[in-house]
């Protein structure tokens, strides 16, 4: 019987799911789009479920759940503290609510914890013992492995990169401070200086993109145009590059780690931002540790984070094989 | 026969030497001005081998060397990368020129680092396995602390916390960036914002420290008036806290550390900027991990950085007592 951990990867508006072996290979895999008012976590619940049952009838033994999810997450506990895309929920004990219904061990991981654990494991990250990895998307992600391990902080909470202060006067952060990397060096902040730049009545062929009442052109449509040339396009990604260079120029300062990873949507644009990103770095950051860490794209994309929660739950499971199934199973029965 | 370590702290005008005991007992320690124009290394070995000398007559056995030393280090060579204080030093070789004279295991270590561990072991950092030290000074030197063992990166260049941007247009460090944490947080801050605060004709009770040139009124002055109630003096330690707060929730949001510990002669004037700090704190960082760490003074203060070197060195001869004095003996004989 093969032995696999189911793993999901909660976003905001789509839920990856995967069955993940103990070599890190993925058996099956798929996505689905969240329809708006779904609740995340029953839709969560019933995925699992039916991988769960569908490879039971091929043989599989599904051993452990794990789960990736946006946002603060207390590790110990099991329990979402806060998360950006899900306003609602405020210390949900997430692990216990998915552990009335899968009798296996369960692994919460913030996801780009669990994105840099996967990098680390199979991907950019395999070179490395030490790395910080960004996942840029709506939001920027951070997560740290040091010296071979995930470095969460104290309560799992760490790795707050995008909460990193760039700009002390900037713009408010939807996390109460202002001015964080992910104001600017994110979709949302792409989209936001974008749309500010329009209403300023800024040339650009991007206008053609704006629709009826807000509509504001995507990510994707800056890209397009900044590679047609469009001025403010590349100046929108030059200024993600600046952030995203003030940022990692602190991280090199404060941890000289060996490599930095960058990966989530944004980063396919890495070619638009890497210039004026690599210029800030040279500017604030030592000689040395900036020309040791090698700034690398990741290599698993969409997959970094189901095989890095796989990987940490199959490590869970070794660690405490009996009192952990012993542990579930008495909340069960 | 007590086994001992002697460990100096070189400072960019003075000279820390005492001789550390296994439990982290100062046994004799004293501090010495380096006159302008002396060779600071020359003043070193002089000053190490007068202590240990003296020590054999009192029954001492001088096991090893811990010199704490300002400046980026690459810790497994030994070598002085650059050092702020001492701008000649590019790439020395320090353990191998100090080897030379001392026949015992030698451990280089950054000073902030070296300030770190001996809090950690005996100071302020006791009761944490997780927390960060800020030497504020001068200069602002910083150092790591992840559950029990210093995090120096992957070259020993890490901590470098008094480089963070706080203010990405800011005036410019003497590292090459702009706007550094060091740029305003350190007794160098102070007086450079307090001398242009004057060239502007700001009134206050400052102005009569000035006196012929360029003579400015020395953080301690500022410190003095801002107890008497001077606004300019007031606002000045406003400022230091304020860009220690966005550094110091940076180091939140990353780490979530159990604790921060602040040392060096600025830190004497925490009553003054720690509303300040506190405040900026409150508005970036976020509110779980916040409520978690402790901010707490140096506990050890002047001898933090001597009582640190002396435990590394203790830990290094343990780690390898035969393979690390045989190789000292081999390059000597």
């Amino acid at each position: 019987m093969t032995r696999l951990i189911i793993a999901t990867d909660l976003g905001g508006t789509n839920l990856r799911i995967g069955a993940v072996t103990p070599e890190g290979k993925i058996l099956k895999k798929y996505f689905i789009h969240i329809p708006s008012g779904t609740d995340s976590i029953e839709l969560l619940k019933a995925e699992v479920s039916a991988l769960t049952e569908s490879g039971v009838k091929k043989g599989w033994q599904v051993v452990g759940l794990g789960a990736a999810v946006p946002g603060v997450i207390d590790i110990l506990r099991g329990i979402v503290t806060e998360s950006p895309n899900y306003p609602a929920w405020k210390n949900l004990p997430l692990k216990r609510i998915l552990s009335r219904t899968f009798h296996f061990p369960i692994v919460i991981e913030n996801d780009a914890n669990a994105y840099a654990y996967g990098e680390g494991w199979k991907g950019a990250g395999k070179q490395f013992r030490s790395f910080v990895v960004l996942t840029i998307g709506t939001g920027v992600g951070g997560g740290l492995v040091l010296d071979g391990k995930l470095w969460r902080g104290v309560d799992g909470m760490g790795g707050e990169i995008g909460h990193i202060t760039v700009d002390p006067d900037g713009p408010p952060c939807h996390c109460g401070n202002r001015g964080c990397l992910e104001v600017f060096s994110s979709a949302t902040g792409i989209t936001r200086m974008v749309r500010e730049a329009l209403q300023q009545k800024v040339k650009s062929t991007l206008s053609e993109y704006v629709g009826q009442g807000d509509r504001s052109p995507t990510p994707y449509n800056v890209y397009v145009e900044a590679k047609k040339g469009d001025a403010l396009a590349l100046r929108t990604f030059e200024i993600v590059g600046k952030f995203l260079g003030v940022a990692l120029a602190d991280i090199i300062n404060l941890l000289n780690p060996e490599g930095i990873i960058l990966g989530g949507g944004v980063a396919r644009a890495f070619s638009l931002f890497a210039p004026s990103m690599k210029e800030e770095i040279a500017l604030r950051a030592y000689d040395a540790p900036r020309k040791r860490v090698k700034i690398l794209r990741s290599t698993l994309k969409d997959d970094s984070a189901l095989i890095g929660a796989a990987r940490l739950c199959f490590e869970e499971i070794k660690k405490a094989p009996s009192s952990s199934r012993g542990r579930q199973g008495q909340f069960k029965r």
